[in-house]
């Protein structure tokens, strides 16, 4: 089963003005599905990061992955990292991973049509029927302010989430929808008591949802540590506090709570210092930076070889990485967390037919049809592709975006 | 696709009287064969460890792999843990990916030919087409002797090697029928001078073959450091000189060739303390006890991970294994080594037709034909299993054989 064409097609999409430590998301967040065309036609979907320097480095690997069989996906993966040069040339590892990764999963997508199985079933099979995710709180303003003035627009259907009962009353419209079971919190937002003052808010409203928070390394070692040491048993567990693997290293040497990364700790080049110092308790595994489905099943077994536990990280994507998502959660023992998704955020322009997966009480059932179990709406997919050139967005920039309403505002890190 | 049936056929077959650091190889090896039947008859198979202690776990574990599909080999392994009690029961988590790993092989060859693919690319397909095997060497008897009188009986095919020209002339058999491009010399049977001069005689006879000796375990801290400066560059690497993890560690502290290990490190739950301690720079991988083909992949990742090598171990098996080994050695990018394998020794009574799997040139070709590649013949099955029912034989007893006709053998490690 030959690979006769590999389409890449660069899209943009809605998103709410979600607040972060880097600033705030832009109206439109950017992301690239590739189609993968095997022998008699059959297509397989995947999905990766956007913007116009991944499209460039997609579209310098499509002559290296065309004419391969599309069950050789680790000759392909090599392919892909000599395309880009290896390791002597200027693509990182992780970008070659991530170059790969959307193209893995569409040649699994494809040999689960052509074998009529799941995608979950090449990966080993379901170690779990349903894959559990989690509320993805953000601070966030209640609209994107018009361009040109600057002036609030219309309140989106989240409205404003600026203080602990913005926050608590999101997660409730979160959890009536899909029925979470658990909460994460997007902080290194506002002055870190604020940010307490939320987490405890949730508690209180939410006594039966394990929580966490996620400040993107905004802190300080000390804000870190007096975090930690304020809202103790009240976390799950404490994600990226600090930046850099010494520095979690030496917040984790201080309190108690299991300290989480998808920040410090991104490629297997990285693990062995992260082990060696006990920096993190628990890794956020993301496919489409980690290589790959199989490659995210491997993290998992290293994790678990060194009593490191496993979660999921997101980005704002679409329908296919959501099942991509489910597929390989389901197939990995060691992933014991509720894995975080923006995708209530962003499902409005979604690129694949709806019904496909759905969360119900807070978990993705994992599709029993062949491949990823989603079907490519292609008016959607052209809709969206069109925005993305009307946008003549290039990469994501939640920092300027942010300067544009606020001009002083300084992303250096960390900031409390 | 569901499991209908798993029947385990307990088999014997000859082997030469090959001597190690335990005594010497009895005249029939064990093993068991399962095949795995699912429905509409497709047979899957798998051959793992021998003995009665093995048969009887593999049997405890039937009821629990029968009505499952063929496809869950995660649920399965999860189910044959818990079969044999789990963490709190009885069985070692070693000893229970041994059951394991016939099942899930099994597994993996009737979704190779229920989906009309070669296993390998179930587990992403080839990074190399050919995988190299070594030379296996052994210091060995002429033959076996009579059982009753104890007396030399007539020489087999390859004759004594019990000095550095007979190791020599062994070698030369085995690279002019195979094509062999590497060897391995099994020692720690005599005293380390003689065995460092057979190395020797060797590296003289084949100086473009790396070189690997294994005494396994057999050596004290010193003899390993010198046979290590003696023999320093005419070795490829130094496998398990001593016992345990922090005995390698000692000695890898002071030598400079990497040591290898298929006796410290056998279990996911070694590898931790073998890096922080940096006892051992490649792993030998071995499916039959790292829990299938799939986990000895992960392993490859690990070990990539963490700058350890992996070659492959072996001990005495037929051709469903060599099978399985080949396909995953294919499949396994870390897997950098030529392979050991026991084949040459006792491929005569193998169970597989012939033709499926050959050794030329030192390795051999990666079936493209579904499954495994191989055949199952069923006179040979059964008239292997009549000769393991015939022997009354329970478990290997390479010490207790020895003491036949030495009955002052000590089997205490270290020896020299
Ligand atoms: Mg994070
Ligand atoms: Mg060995």
């Amino acid at each position: 089963m030959i690979i006769r064409d590999l389409v890449i097609t660069p899209i943009a999409f809605r998103d709410p003005p979600l607040l972060n430590a880097d600033g705030v998301h832009e109206p439109l967040a950017l992301r690239t599905v590739v189609r993968l065309v095997v022998d008699g036609g059959l297509i397989g979907l995947g999905e990766g990061s956007g913007g116009r320097r991944m499209l460039g480095l997609l579209e310098s690997v499509r002559t290296a992955v065309i004419g391969r069989s599309v069950f050789d996906t680790s000759a392909i993966e090599q392919a892909v990292s000599e395309a880009l040069g290896g390791d002597a040339g200027p693509v990182s590892r992780r970008d070659r991973r991530t170059v790969f990764s959307p193209i893995e999963v569409a040649c699994l997508d494809a040999q689960g049509h052509l074998m009529e199985r799941p995608v979950v079933e090449l990966l080993g099979g379901r170690v779990r029927d349903a894959v559990p995710y989690s509320a993805y709180l953000f601070y966030k303003w209640a609209a994107h302010p018009d361009p040109t003035t600057g002036k609030p627009g219309v309140a989106d259907e989240w409205g404003e989430a600026l203080d602990p009962d913005g926050i608590v009353k999101q997660a409730h419209l979160l959890i009536e929808r899909y029925g979470f079971g658990s909460i994460k919190l997007k902080a290194g937002v506002f002055p870190p008591d604020q940010e307490i003052a939320a987490v405890r808010a949730l508690a209180e409203a939410f006594p039966e949802h394990p929580l966490r928070i996620d400040p993107n390394g905004a802190w300080t070692h000390e804000t870190a540590v007096r975090v930690a040491r304020e809202l103790g048993p009240a976390l799950e567990y404490f994600e990226d506090p600090v930046l850099t693997i010494p520095g979690m290293s030496a917040v984790a040497a201080e309190i108690d709570l299991p300290l989480a990364t998808n920040m410090c700790v991104v490629a297997f080049e990285h693990i062995p210092e992260a082990v060696r110092t006990d920096a993190v308790q628990i890794v956020l595994s993301d496919h489409h930076y980690w290589g790959g489905l199989r490659r995210t099943r491997e993290l998992g077994a290293i994790c678990e070889t060194f009593g490191i536990g496993v979660s999921m990280h997101s980005n704002s994507h679409l329908g296919i990485s959501l099942a991509a998502m489910t597929h390989v959660a389901a197939a990995t023992p060691a992933l014991a967390y509720a894995c975080d998704t923006h995708y209530p955020w962003n499902r409005g322009d979604d690129v694949v037919r709806p019904g496909g997966l759905e969360i119900v009480d807070g978990s993705i059932t994992v599709p029993h049809a062949p491949g990823l179990g989603v079907e490519l709406d292609e008016t959607a997919l052209e809709r969206q592709h069109q925005v993305f050139l009307d946008s003549g967005r290039a990469e994501r920039d939640d920092t300027g975006y942010m300067r544009r309403f606020q001009p002083d505002y300084d992303p250096i890190l960390p900031r409390f």
